[in-house]
C-alpha cells in the first residue's frame, strides 16, 4: 500500500506546478468551533486534481509519454489532465460526454488537450477511452483508484500539517475516494491523533455503503447535483486506504451542500462547487464531532456551472428570508397595485418582480391574484410586510 | 507627507491582525497578459480597511483608548474599525446610515462594535458621528485622509514588492484614495519604475476631476453599484498623494465592473465587491497600457450583498448568451407549449420559466405570446433554437 515516502516524492515532484494553496482562519463560519478551509478551490485548474495527474503522467516512461495520454472525465480530472500533459509537453486526449458544460470543454481546450466529446453519458465516454486506449497504446489515468494518482493528492495532507501543525480534524470530501486516501495517508502517517472524516452527498453515498458492507459494491444511481462527487462505485484501492486510515464518513443533503456554498460565498468570499462546499456543509450543520476543535475543512474545488450558482445564491437568499415571494389576494380594480406597493416601500422591502393571475377558478370573476417577489433583509421583516398589509385589509396566501 | 518608514512600522504593527494575503497568478483572466491577484477581499473582515484602522487605532495614546473609538460608514471601514479596536480591548461606535443593509450592520455588530442607526443618508450618520465626537471625547477614525490609515494601506504596497519583485504596474481601486496612496508612496518609494494606475467608476469620477482640475472639489452625485468607492469628495492629504505618486487614473462603467465581477467568480473562484473588482475591470477592457507586463490588480475587498452578486451574475449570464428569453407568437390552441418545449429540449437548451401573455393590443384574439426563460450555452445556441421554431412556423420577437 502507498507509503509516505511516495507522498513526499510527489511534494517535490508538484513544486512547481502546483500551488500550496492558502490555509484560510475562518472562525466566523460556525460559532464555537475553529474551523480552517484549504482553498483547492484556488489551485490551478480550480481544483485539486491537478497533483495526482501530474504525479502520474510525471512517473511515466519515455515510451509511454511517446504514446501520449487518455482520460475520461466531464470535470476537473479533464483540466487535471489536460494541464499536467501539457507542461510536461505530452499529447492528451479527453473523451468527455457530449452533454458536458460547454465552460468544461472549453476550459479543457484551453489548457491543451483534444477533447473528443462521445455521445451519451459517462459511462459512454469511459467505455470510448478505453477503446481509444487500445488501440492507440496510450496510457490511461484513472481519476482515483491509482497509487501515484493518490499520493499527489495526498500532498494536501502534508500541507495542512505544515500550515496548522495543532489540527485537530481533517475532513475531506469523498466521490471515488482518491483523495481522502491520500490525505488520510499522509496524515494518519505523521499524526496518528488527527480525526480524518469523510463527507458524501446523500444521494451518492458509495465509499459509505461500501464501508458499512466490507466491501465495494455499485450504487444504482448516484444523484446529486455535486457532480465531482457523483461516484457510483469507489474505488479498489481507495476502499482498503479508507478502512485503513478514515475515522468515519457521514453524508450531507443537498440543501445543507447549497447552504454551504452560500456562507463561502458570503463570509469567506470564496466560490465553491457542491463537491467542495460537502466538508463545509458536514461542519456547519454539525454532523462530526469537531465542537471547540481546530478543523480544516479541505475545500476540493471551484469549478461550479454559473447557471447553477445562480440558482443555488437564489435557493439560499429564500431559506434565509431575504428574497420571498407573496400571493396577494385582490379585488380587481385601479389603485390596488399602488396600495400594495406603498405598503412594502414603507416596511423596507425592495419589489423586483410582479404578476397578475386570474385564472383561478376558486376566485370570484372580479378578483385575481397579485404575485410580488420581494427582496427582504429576514423573516421578521416579511412578517411585518405581511402584517401591514392585513392590516389593510389585503389577504395574502403563502408562496415560498 | 508619509515616508516608507512609516509603512514599514504599520507592516510591523499589522504582524498579528492583517493577513498577509495570497498573491493569485491568474493568467486565465486575459490573454497576453501576465495578471497577478492581490486578494484583499480574503482579507479578515473581508476588506483592507483592516490595516488602516488598525494602524491608526494602534498609535492612539492611553487616555485616547480610554476614550473610545468613532467612526461612521457604511461599509468596509465599519468593520476594520470594529475589528481592530476589539482586538485591542476598546470600545468602538460605529454610525450608520439606517438603511445600511443587515447583513453589513449584523457582521459590523458581530465584531464587537456598538452600531448607532442614524435616520437618512451618509451625510447624516457622518454629521451624527462628529456630534457624537464632541460630546464624548471619543477619536473619530477617518476612512481616508489620514497619515496613519494611510500607513496601514501601504503595507499592500509592500507585500506586493515581497511577493512579485519583478512587477511592472499595480492597478489600484480609487474612492477616497487612502489605499492608492499608501501602496502607491510604498510601491514608488522602492521601485520607482513601476507603474501605479487608479481605477474609479465612471459615476463616482472624484479623483480623476481633482486631479484633471489641480484641485479637490466635491461631486454632485457618486452614483455606482460599487458603494466601497462612491466617494464624492476625495481627501486633500490623499489627493496630494496621488499628484506625487501615481500615473494614471482612468474609469469604467457598470456593465465593464458587472463583467469582472462574473470573470473572477468563473475563472479564480473569488467573490469581489463592485469597488473591488475595478481594477481587473480596467485591465479585461484594456483601460491600461499593461500588455505583456506583469500587472498586479489590487481586488480590494470582498463584501457585496447576495442580492446585488445575483443580479450581477444574471446579467453576465444574459451578456454572455448563458440565459436568454424568447418571446414566441403562437396561435392559442391545445399543444403548442408541447412542440416549442420539445424543439428547444432538442436543441439542449433547458426551460426555466414560462409565462403566456395574452393583452397585447397588436395580436389577434385567438394569438397569444409565449414567453420562456432558457439557460442556453451561447448565441450560437440561441440562433440554432430560434431557426428550429421559425423553421417549424413559430414566429419569434426577440426580448432580451
Amino acid at each position: 500500500m502507498l507509503t509516505l515516502d511516495k507522498i513526499y516524492q510527489a511534494a517535490f515532484t508538484l513544486k512547481d506546478v502546483a500551488r500550496k494553496t492558502d490555509l484560510l482562519h475562518a472562525p466566523d463560519l460556525l460559532e464555537g468551533s475553529e474551523l480552517y478551509l484549504k482553498t483547492e478551490n484556488l489551485q490551478v485548474t480550480g481544483s485539486f486534481k491537478v497533483r495526482g495527474a501530474y504525479n502520474k503522467i510525471n512517473a511515466l516512461t519515455p515510451e509511454q509519454r511517446a504514446a501520449g495520454i487518455i482520460a475520461c472525465s466531464a470535470g476537473n480530472h479533464a483540466q487535471g489532465v489536460a494541464l499536467a500533459a501539457t507542461r510536461m509537453g505530452l499529447k492528451s486526449v479527453i473523451c468527455m460526454p457530449d452533454g458536458a458544460p460547454i465552460s468544461k470543454v472549453e476550459a479543457t481546450k484551453r489548457l491543451g488537450a483534444e477533447v473528443v466529446l462521445v455521445k451519451g453519458g459517462y459511462d459512454d465516454a469511459h467505455a470510448y477511452a478505453l477503446e481509444l486506449q487500445e488501440r492507440t497504446g496510450a496510457t490511461f489515468i484513472h481519476p482515483f483508484d491509482d497509487e501515484l494518482v493518490i499520493a499527489g493528492q495526498g500532498t494536501i495532507g502534508l500541507e495542512i500539517l505544515d500550515q496548522l501543525p495543532s489540527v485537530d480534524a481533517v475532513v475531506v470530501p469523498v466521490g471515488g475516494g482518491g483523495l481522502i486516501s491520500g490525505v488520510a495517508c499522509a496524515v494518519k502517517s505523521l499524526a496518528p491523533h488527527v480525526a480524518v472524516y469523510g463527507v458524501q452527498a446523500e444521494g451518492a453515498p458509495s465509499m459509505l455503503a461500501a464501508v458499512r458492507d466490507g466491501r465495494v459494491e455499485t450504487l444504482d444511481t448516484a444523484s446529486t447535483f455535486a457532480d465531482g462527487i457523483a461516484v457510483k462505485r469507489p474505488g479498489d484501492l481507495t476502499f482498503e486506504m479508507v478502512e485503513a486510515y478514515v475515522d468515519d464518513i457521514v453524508t450531507v443533503s443537498e440543501d445543507q451542500i447549497a447552504a454551504a456554498i452560500l456562507a463561502l460565498i458570503e463570509r469567506q468570499k470564496l466560490i465553491a462547487e457542491g463537491a467542495g462546499a460537502v466538508s463545509v456543509a458536514a461542519a456547519l450543520f454539525e454532523k462530526l464531532p469537531i465542537a471547540g476543535k481546530k478543523a480544516v475543512c479541505v475545500v476540493s474545488g471551484g469549478n461550479i456551472d454559473v447557471n447553477i450558482l445562480s440558482r443555488v445564491i437564489t435557493r439560499g437568499l429564500v431559506t434565509d428570508g431575504r428574497n420571498s415571494m407573496l400571493r396577494i389576494a385582490l379585488e380587481d380594480k385601479p389603485g390596488q397595485l399602488q396600495s400594495v406597493s406603498e405598503i412594502i416601500a414603507r416596511c423596507g422591502g425592495n419589489v423586483v418582480s410582479v404578476q397578475y393571475e386570474r385564472s383561478d377558478a376558486n376566485m370570484a370573476i372580479s378578483s385575481c391574484y397579485l404575485m410580488i417577489g420581494m427582496e427582504t433583509r429576514d423573516f421578521a421583516q416579511i412578517q411585518a410586510i405581511k402584517d401591514e398589509l392585513a392590516q389593510n385589509g389585503f389577504q395574502i396566501a403563502d408562496r415560498s
